[in-house]
């Protein structure tokens, strides 16, 4: 029973529209692309950090050792240096060339070992050859380098001096934390995860995305109360999830994103729940970003939506990605770097994105203040009138029809969407000019909606915004 | 929880058989096409006097100024002469040859003027530059003509007398109602719009199909109450929405009934309830008359469907058509006439709706007294036996052991035909065999139903019938 | 909320793998074909002691002229002999070649007829005239003789002498029942008709199916107890439900087993509630048995299911066929013989129902004891790792991760099969895996739903097993 938006239709959408979007958010990932990033770490620290410049994050710090339901935060991992060079002291590959050549969380070695020996602990793909593979050793202590199959074919016979120089050390899981003031307690959820190294799609897409979104946002008065985190995969969101336990029930919608970047998709994947606000919202979206989005059902493999829906918690939280991950040939390999993102498809998501949130938004349920029969739109100069051909005004009298029709209450706006096939923007257009004009009244008056959730969340009034 | 029909199975369908059904219906048709009709006027009453011919329609009139929800009942309007003349009286163009010529509810003129000026009061339609198309200005006051574009084209240069002899003045709306009563207070609505001028198929059509129905079950005792209404579009279903008010929770199915004279169809469209009774009578009817018929979901535009079913009303009525309004390409021109329709599709119609009547009444939901295992169907000589590949027996005796299976007492018949896939005859044919062999009871007596809706419908038993 | 099981998993399944189960089972199918059956007679009673050598069947014995319902248990058929000879004494056609040549339940005869009079008690298949059909007449005292129509073509111009030895005389009605009890006094009934003559697929197949699944079951403890019903078709099911009427509350799934030895399907008739149990766990059978297999709606015709699906059992029993009755065309001829029937499509019929006793014993609703998160697979090493390329292990992990997911209380395994589209066994396993790590817990202790279902069915707690 929600009350019509206090703002223009479409308000996020419209902040997107100035400046090269894409570009931007294209230069923002590409600014975070070359940290070499881990669960735990300084990495991640820099990252907030330089994403904190667009917008005022907050870190989170995570003690080594503390206890997190099934899980314990791990220690710090510093990594200073790998290399294998011969004997001779000649690098043969580094990972000051490329992040990915070091096993990510990896432990020391500094030895003078055979090529026998170094084969073991060396990480290639034989089916794409010339790609570095993204591996990780995050819960057994082990050393190793990742290379490309060409790169290691092509490595002399050794021995080798092999030399990582790491350290694990009781320090802290940090993750960052930014918090748009609604009108209203109850929040959105934005998540991305921020623990992978040089990997640009998989997510410096999504952590670019979503941080632009909450800059143009700064401005805007909104209904909801948006949450956005960027924490490291699994322990970071169980991290959140912990310190934030007691105000989960806020949470009414939420999404992860993540590999944001590519010409692929757009694909959304559904909460546990399945048929929640966010999961309609973003079908919604999708939709009207493309002629053939991929909606699919919820399964519980993917990224931190495996943490938010466990059952325990069962949050309102789907996916949103363009090409799937695991489903493209450059995923978790070299080949994600800083060409295969485009500004294009980057601004495409930031625009889906926002359209989802002015759905959540704009989304009322009116009540006709002339029931009985069809109220005179022509009379009124509701009627929009056109050149023959334009469909246009021709959805634009169709949504005044069809929210006329079903302003009885008990239909939303984004019902009345999924009902007439006409987009939520048409329909919630025309319940503003219907409104307007004295036709719509919202069924139930901010004030009591805002009592009822102070109620339910027991929040004092005063408190914020 | 439905009673038994008291009469034969499919009563209203076989009252249909006798004489050339088409062909009576098409002369109906024929008999008012002619008559130059407007939202207000003498041509709606003519309609309606030569209708009464047939059944004894009561004339309902609403004086102008008449506040009807969001509508003011308007002025009537005269028509006497329009035509274009050129300075010598010569008349190029007569509405007395077409009335579609004259611009409906057209305000007056006398006057010579140029081609120019005249332009501006013509309507043509380019893509199809041979007809003459169909336009109204109800409810803004302006004087035009309608012209094919050949005809626009072969005009002189002008200048032209131009003559539009109407007046507007204060009078009536009016509107036809016919009843046939039946055994209940339940009520099932059947409307036709009557304002459209010489159009043929929208919808002389449908006045003359309901008519000739309402004709051939005049002497069929019927379960529920049948009101007939023959009403001006939008403001004349508003009239008698407004009239009726306090008694339309007496209607429990309804159809609107239009362009049911040409090769299409049958189409459907639900009413915005979307399950009702009368949606899955008229979807089984279509059903069976044709192999492709379309149903579709409710949208709020069409015809007074948009009006009954409006949410200050919500009433179950869905709309009958066989080409779609607008989707044939003489949809609103001159080629909308006589020979646009035909008797074999005006008989049609009314069969297919007599089909829905029938289900409606012969409705009922059974109960086994045998319900323990199969009945002995052999030693009843309940079995229907035949030359082997007639399927009819084959559906007969399918039909004796769906009903016995689904007889529990919550399960109608159009219940058992939805799920089996047989038709609703078969299947009632059925349930009267097994019920005069003692198979089968009512689930509840007729008394009870009866005053159950006396109390319903807080009416003293001895009013109609 | 369903206790996990007690035993291993598919223990039903794992014992059908010894030996060659379809040869066995179609050398039982073989050893009772020649056997002249009908609805009642010594040839049922002989078919029930075949099979009593495999288990323990218990013979019931209804007297000839009891009420069942709607119908009366009729005398007991004894046949003799049955031929045609020419004048000459030599025979033209003999039932001791083939017994379908005897319409069974036929009347007396013994007459030198002419070839006219004859035609008259002549059954044959024009459109297959090398087959003999099989014809009944149970209800209606005739003679009559079934023949191939070459064999009837290639007969002598008569007289003819016609012989049928047969007696009508009060007896029994009789029935097979074997009972495999559980740990609970919830019954599963698997029934198979024992009506009809020499036909191996309808349905020496189902007999010689049930029995050896009943066989191989023996010595396992189940959750569920079993009971085997084999009796003549309809007039038996009746039998057999007029003797349980009081009991049929217990029956908490269903399935009626025939035609199960051919090369088609697997084909799955839903009971008449459509969703219950036994539909799911049939469909799920079905589908990991066959890539196309066909899960149909019910109806009101085909084998017993129309008995215990009646209206007033409305018992949740469905239906399992390999090709569907009347729908091959050996169906009811002298082809439906033992070359028809092949030993690996008996196997296969004979797995998909234990694969189906499986899902009922396997399943149960686990919570998880970890529900915050998802646990940590890795460290408990229950992460299947496998070869790249290996989907069984990737299934197994992903089944781990959906158990966990809706490990809620409110998801049975079944549930959760039919929501992630894996297999049953797959997430049963992995249920079994993660129950025995200590990460779930059944919903319910088991000592309570005992209690529940003691009360339920009023038994006290020392009667079986």
């Amino acid at each position: 029973m929600l009350t019509p938006p206090s703002n223009d239709i479409s308000a996020i959408s419209a902040a997107l529209t100035s400046g090269d979007l894409g570009q931007l958010i294209y230069d923002r990932a590409a600014n975070i692309f070359p940290i070499c990033r881990s669960i735990t770490g300084i990495g991640v620290r820099n990252t907030l950090q330089q994403l904190g410049q667009i917008i005022p994050i907050a870190q989170r710090h995570i003690p080594s050792g503390t206890k997190l339901y099934d899980w314990i935060v791990p220690d710090e991992w510093t990594f200073r240096e790998a290399y294998i060079a011969d004997v001779a002291g000649r690098r043969l590959v580094d990972a000051s060339n490329n992040n990915l050549h070091v096993l990510n969380y990896s432990a020391s070695v500094n030895a003078i070992i055979t090529r026998d020996e170094l084969a073991t602990h060396i990480h290639t793909l034989k089916s794409q050859p010339d790609l570095i593979p993204y591996r990780t050793s995050y819960y057994v202590r082990a050393w190793g380098f990742c290379l490309s199959q060409q790169q290691w074919d092509a490595l002399p016979p050794g021995p080798f001096h092999v030399v990582i120089d790491t350290t694990h050390t009781p320090g802290h899981l940090s993750y960052g934390e930014y918090i748009h003031h609604g009108d209203t307690f109850e929040e959105v959820l934005l998540s991305a995860h921020i623990c992978h190294p040089s990997l640009a799609n998989d997510n410096c897409s999504g952590l670019a995305v979503l941080t632009t979104l909450a800059e143009r946002m700064q401005t805007i008065r909104t209904r909801y109360t948006y949450r956005f985190v960027f924490a490291p995969g699994t322990i970071g969101a169980l991290a959140w999830l912990s310190q934030n336990e007691q105000q989960l029930a806020r949470i009414i919608a939420g999404l992860t994103v993540s590999c944001v970047g590519d010409a692929g998709g757009p694909n959304y994947k559904k909460s546990r729940r399945g048929n929640t606000l966010i999961d309609r919202a973003m079908s919604h979206a999708c939709r009207t970003a493309s002629p053939r989005p991929e909606i699919s059902e919820f399964s519980p493999y993917g990224y931190d939506e495996r943490q938010y829906c466990s059952p325990g918690f069962n949050l309102p939280v789907g996916s949103f990605q363009r090409s799937k991950w695991g489903q493209f040939p450059e995923y978790h390999t070299s080949a994600d770097n800083l060409n295969f993102i485009r500004p294009q498809h980057l601004a495409e998501s930031a625009r889906t994105i926002a359209q989802t949130i002015d759905i959540l938004e704009d989304n009322w349920c009116p009540i006709s203040l002339s029931p009985k029969g069809e109220p005179q739109l022509g009379q009124r100069g509701l009627y929009v009138t056109s050149p023959t051909g334009d469909t246009t005004a021709v959805d634009a009298n169709m949504a005044s029809l069809w929210v006329l029709n079903l302003a009885d209450g008990a239909h939303s706006i984004l019902d009345m969407a999924e009902r007439s096939n006409l987009s939520f923007t048409v329909l919630a257009s025309a319940a503003a000019r219907l409104k307007a004009a004295g036709l719509l009244a919202a069924y139930a008056p901010p004030s009591t909606a805002l009592k009822r959730q102070r109620r339910r969340f027991k929040i004092k009034p005063d408190q914020p915004k």
